[in-house]
């Protein structure tokens, strides 16, 4: 369909076309942006996502993105060492770092358990979790694995694996969305937000 | 703001960023998604985009992109080189090429003519279309710029360039695109189909 047009055109746009949410037409749309941008352009992007792929490694303490052995949040003497948090993603790192409101540290574990696509407790970051519990110092840790089937297995099977140790087990609280419209939020939110209620103290 | 994020990944979301339609969060997810794919996949598209602007030039006849002296398009004997369309952007011989309909040969101008922007004649590819039109042997211009302000404005400049010249100029058909909905439709356009209006010959 595409004979017109140079191979190294259409490898391009297949290139694009890998990244997430990027269909053929959006793909086009890079490709030929990038005919009408200088050369440095290109090039700094073509040599970005080279190094980007050379430098990046994850910390050995928690998983974390970093250039180095230790990422700058696990190497942060400010933040409390005793609180870890558990994320599926470093986009949920992202996500809690950008609320401001954590001070703690995290454990990243590159996926969730998911036996439907294969994907058991072996291959997901879970060890190193361990031996961060194992050489102790930790008083609490809060899963923040995503609220669906594959986080809550997720959260429940770290939740077991951890039971006698001597750490205190959280799960980040469900309850309705601020700026939600309580007609449009589904049951069983609304069940546990009644649930997790909380007093108006009208006193302070 | 990210301080917690090393360097070169917000380098990457920072390139990424310049990709038409694509804001920071788009770049995010994209260099999430490099992360987690294999090196050789991160390589493949940052070596594509290198031998994209290594390869590409554009066409000595017309200006279409290709990787030779002259396009895929002005060589094909079949074509008929009498008849050439006049497009702003290679995206816009894409979509023509698409149709299928049209057998005649290109001339891609990069661009229009844009006084506002700062954008003369002298900064599109217009000078070759004339040596083309000086060679002789082409019946026919097709301008196909877009319907818009600097669309009409290019047009009617290469129509008065070319009006001493032995060539039929024409214009795109205006009117209502096909699946269009009546009552959406400017009144501009609707006036233009009303002028444009053929006879249904019910006797064929």
């Amino acid at each position: 369909m595409y004979s017109f047009l140079p191979n190294i055109f259409l490898k391009l746009v297949n290139e694009f076309s890998k990244l997430p949410g990027v269909g053929e037409k959006t793909a086009f749309k890079f490709a030929l942006h990038l005919l009408k941008r200088p050369e440095e352009e290109a090039r700094l992007l073509a040599d970005t996502i080279s190094k980007f792929k050379e430098d990046i490694k994850l910390c050995s303490v928690c998983n974390n993105i970093t250039t180095e052995e230790v990422c700058s949040i696990c190497k942060d003497p400010s933040r409390d060492s005793a609180t870890i948090c558990v994320v599926e993603g470093v986009e949920d790192l992202i996500a809690i770092e950008k609320t401001g409101n954590f001070r703690g540290k995290y454990h990243v574990l590159h996926g969730v358990i998911s036996p439907l696509d294969g994907i058991g407790p072996e291959d997901i970051k879970l060890k190193n979790l361990l031996d961060r519990v194992d050489k102790g110092d930790i008083k609490e840790i809060i899963i923040a694995t995503n609220p669906d089937i594959e986080g809550e297995g997720t959260a429940l099977y770290i939740a077991k694996l951890l039971k006698d140790k001597k750490v205190k087990i959280t799960r980040l609280g469900y309850g309705i969305p601020v700026g939600g419209d309580l007609e449009f939020i589904d049951e069983i939110t609304l069940s546990q937000a009644l649930e997790s209620r909380k007093t108006l103290d009208f006193d302070r």
